[in-house]
């Protein structure tokens, strides 16, 4: 009995690992998409997502269906509440990625990111997606030590997204409204991209510790654009 | 035993209305604020959502204990779980009220939303907290009718973003790639606390009919912005 129960619970870790290595995935698709205005790998991406979407809603149901049957208490019934929590997390992760992609292909033939601000979009798309490699590895080897250093990686996606918003009210600015406002979306984007992978992470540390790293990742989220501007 | 259980249950059901109360208050003084450059009144808003935060915190430590100890199936665990996921979004619908009021302590003692659009923004606000009083309603009544009508409202929020990126696109627009950065999240900002409400009206009617009024909500919150444009 008590093996079956182990195994239910691998089994959702083994999901949530899947569904960060899918999200990670499609950041750094959605991101080559956008940067090259490549309408086919922006169409892959926005499709993708089902996929997510669906092992999301799957491990839902298995925790749900083993909380209904094991009725697991202190640090498992712990493990399977954050698991619901981190699937919640990486869902949403891959609803921005499609939102990149989604932007790609509403621009195509052209490209929402104007070549001056190429490497910057690259560098976060790239950051991105080691943020969520990361933290898939910290799901799979529980490394609070890792974990902790996707706090930096995040500090310096918090950069980039300065010196993105410093670009765009640059008084040498020429691009117009629309690709502003399309580069102000897009680096909110992977802003919070990056928040549900250190959220992520730092839910692995307080399974670990029982200690929130913070408040359960919530600061991150509040580092908001606003204040990045 | 069991109404001690059902005690427990029902001040979690409260806590939910409570945070409800609270964020749809928030977004609604946000909105006063950034539209009268009110610095107070953004401050009070900012310091404010530490008591959402705190509601949650104490609203999913109740769930978990609840969980534990009373090990609930079927109906009364769907119940238990559906509501840390209401937390969830009533969580970040503070926090998004939070950036609004931010944004308007970032700008003052200007107003970050221009004369043309005080109205739009104006509405804007106002659905967000109608929609939030209309889902804190239906934790209270269960009313399925009214959860689904979250979703009509929430296609007038999405007209009113979609108004919201026209006149930033519009070619008469004057006021500054600042601003029309500003602009661009605040639509953001009030689309996703709309995505969040309808998110948790949908919830409930999961919890009541054992059917999801679609994926969730995920739908929703794939209306994103950059399909608005």
């Amino acid at each position: 009995m008590r093996d079956a129960y182990h195994e239910e619970l691998d089994s959702i870790g083994d999901g949530l690992v899947e569904m960060a290595r899918l999200v990670g995935s499609a950041i750094g698709r959605a991101t080559t998409a956008i940067l090259d205005a490549d309408l086919k790998l922006a169409e892959a991406v926005i499709a993708g997502d089902a996929k997510v979407d669906d092992l999301q809603r799957d491990l839902e149901a298995r925790a749900i269906a083993l909380l209904a049957r094991q009725q697991p208490v202190a640090t498992d019934l712990r493990i399977v509440v954050t698991s619901l929590r981190m699937s919640a997390d990486l869902e949403r992760s891959g609803d921005l990625a499609q939102h990149v992609a989604k932007l790609a292909r509403l621009r195509f033939p052209e490209t929402a990111v104007p070549r001056d601000l190429h490497s910057t979009v690259l560098e976060m798309g790239q950051l991105a997606q080691r943020l969520m490699a990361k933290a898939g590895e910290v799901l799979i080897t529980k490394d609070v030590d890792l974990a902790l250093q996707l706090e930096q990686d995040d500090d310096a996606m918090d950069l980039l997204h300065r010196a993105l918003f410093q670009h765009l009210m640059d008084d040498r600015w020429q691009h117009g409204i629309e690709t502003a406002v399309d580069v102000t979306l897009l680096g909110r984007y992977y802003e919070r991209f990056a928040d549900h992978a250190v959220s992520v992470a730092k839910r692995v540390v307080y399974l670990v510790t029982g200690e929130h790293a913070d408040e359960l990742g919530h600061s991150a989220a509040q580092g908001d654009a606003a204040e990045a501007q």
